[in-house]
């Protein structure tokens, strides 16, 4: 059930010191043998992207998209930290390298947590060599662990189809948006996968997963996931690879939209009949994001007024005599009016955990769907301070 | 201080029953002498906009842009009530056209609360007369108070020069988003203004106020701004009439934002150095909106790796190594790192009600700043229900 599912791939998770309460912070993934497999990553737009995620950028670009590990710490984002910061992520993976028997650029690198603290080297120091004699194949759940911030559960998700097995683990939690979040993501794959064809399977698994997520809108600076395609498995074609990643990588999606940041409420919100794919993704992510309908769900409250006004300024094409909003399987309005429904059934649908917003802007054949929560005084209280 | 500053203009407040608390909930500015004036408007942009903006519209269209007076309501937004809700609105004009004598379609019609309600009829046909029998050249207070819904202050403003006055009542509280908010306002001003001329000079005074505010980037179904020029007073080019509403607006503006839902904290986002205005606009608009950013404000933690990680995706030009974050007047981060500062001025900054955020860009002389405030579990307390 995580990334040591796969055959071939080994895991640890240590304590290094970077988080004052002494818990697991320092993972590390690599193929049992210490030897380079295919590797592909899809990293974060921001452009301020912390020195992990330019690291392993340069890395997989020098090798050609060859990697034998992955090196992950939580507690310090090592983003905002200037050259200093980029040494740090570039000891660390020599450091793996010179103890597993591999080149440093063969080494991937990822952190997450605080943005603009220094990030010291000594739990690279200390942490790497444990993690590297702790390497096992039942590995993977310290290592999951060992990458969680403010999750409250490691996240683990195995697939397996044809003799093939994919694994990953992931960390979420907030600052979660399309183009990613504040998310960490290794999956592993028992199979030879051609670099192209691997790299269009992330893609497309990551499109059907964590972009479907958006918690915050916010994006950040150090959102990578990564895949180790090893050889010890079949050759896969890319259809397979990416079925099996995209099973994975949703269902790592999905734990993480149910542990996000003090959220009371997982929504799925679903824009129907619009007049293209693109602009119903542009209207569920103006519903998702929504302070305001993000306020009413914690509360609750069915105030699909809200839900209408937020599709008004979308930037979409919009029909007041055809749209519909219904909360589960109760239509409250239609053409932009309240109409009859059954308030027991509403209310109890809006008391579950998990809602379903259906929009229908009856005017053409787009839709989408995307993964939010609500907005909670919780979430306030994780986000308000550092400390 | 309020829209009964300039000469000839009258304004009442009443309950008409719409607020279940008794409260003052009608509202009704006019010319001294039933006579229409030149009038201009702007409205929001939401697709889904209500009856009382479809209405207003309309009659301004018809007038060619002339009207007598303003009926606005609180308590109900009239929006999402289907064509029941346009009849209500024409009702409500259609009433105090005759109770002031002038046509119908000179008087424009405003209402704020919630959305998706029925807007019965019953309280303009009470409160209508009640409210023409009342104008008066002092109403302009009572008026401010009877359009007031979640604010804890009524807003006004008055700014005089060269023998015109201008003035202003306005309701703001959240939903405030450029293209407007969840805000009503109405501006007077005691000159002759040709019609073109007010449309821009109107057009450039809500650009530099109510534009330059964001609280949630909600953008309301009922937003508007109607400005009456009587002619009363002398003819006025458009550079005076826009220096005069362009005052009164951002009076009305900033009591908006400090007095915005829940809000601890009004800050002032400033982008400078950027390459264009508009991407100075865009960045400011992603600090000023992010969620996590407006979380930190409230805890008075002066995270800049936030607000790095949002410029980073503002969609902006970025250098890292010439961006700088200043709070106040401590500059906390300079290239992508944290400088040295004197954190006792910075947390004396941290803890006012006004916060400076001022991010340098480097990159070119684009500059832009809005007004928006921090993130409070008082908000989300505002927001979970509708009752």
């Amino acid at each position: 059930m995580s990334v040591t599912a796969p055959q071939g791939f080994v895991a640890a998770g240590v304590p290094a010191g970077i988080k004052a309460s002494g818990d697991l912070d320092l993972a590390l993934v690599a193929t049992a043998d210490g030897a380079p497999c295919t590797a592909a990553a899809v990293f974060t737009r921001n452009l301020a992207c912390a020195a992990p995620v330019q690291v392993s950028r340069a890395h997989l670009a020098a090798t050609g998209g060859r990697a034998a590990a992955v090196v992950l710490n939580s507690g310090n984002a090592n983003a905002a930290t200037g050259p200093a910061g980029l040494a740090v992520a570039e000891e660390a993976c020599a450091l793996v390298a010179g103890g597993i028997g591999c080149a440093p650029e063969e080494v991937l690198v990822c952190s997450t947590g605080l943005i603009g603290i220094p990030m010291p080297p000594e739990p690279f120091r200390t942490g790497v060599p444990a993690a590297v004699a702790g390497l096992r194949a039942g590995g993977g759940a310290e290592a999951a662990r060992a990458i969680m911030t403010t999750d409250t559960m490691a996240k683990e998700a195995a697939a397996s189809a044809g003799g093939v097995t994919a694994g990953g683990m992931a960390k979420g939690a907030a600052m979660l948006a399309p183009n990613m979040a504040t998310m960490l993501a290794v999956l592993t794959i028992d199979a030879e996968v051609e670099l192209a064809a691997l790299q269009r399977s992330l893609q497309a698994a990551v499109d059907a997963s964590f972009n479907r997520l958006t918690v915050d809108g916010c994006t950040s600076t150090n959102d990578t996931v990564i895949v180790l395609a090893g050889g010890s498995g079949p050759a896969v074609d890319e259809a397979r690879a990416t079925a099996l990643l995209t099973q994975v990588a949703t269902g790592l999606a999905s734990q993480m939209c149910g542990d996000a940041e003090g959220a009371t409420k997982v929504v799925r919100v679903q824009v129907t009949g619009a007049a293209t794919d693109d602009e119903a993704a542009a209207a569920a992510r103006k519903v998702a994001e929504s302070q305001l309908v993000k306020c009413s769900w914690y509360g609750q409250d069915p105030y699909w007024g809200r839900i209408l006004s937020e599709l008004g300024t979308a930037g979409v094409q919009l029909d007041l005599g055809t749209v519909s909003i219904a909360y589960g399987d109760q239509v409250v309005s239609r053409g932009a009016v309240e109409v009859d429904h059954d308030g027991g059934a509403l209310a109890a649908h809006m008391a579950e955990r998990s809602l379903q917003v259906t929009c229908d802007l009856g005017v053409g054949g787009g839709s989408w769907w995307l993964l939010t929560n609500d907005l909670t005084h919780a979430y306030i209280d994780e986000n308000r301070g550092t400390s």
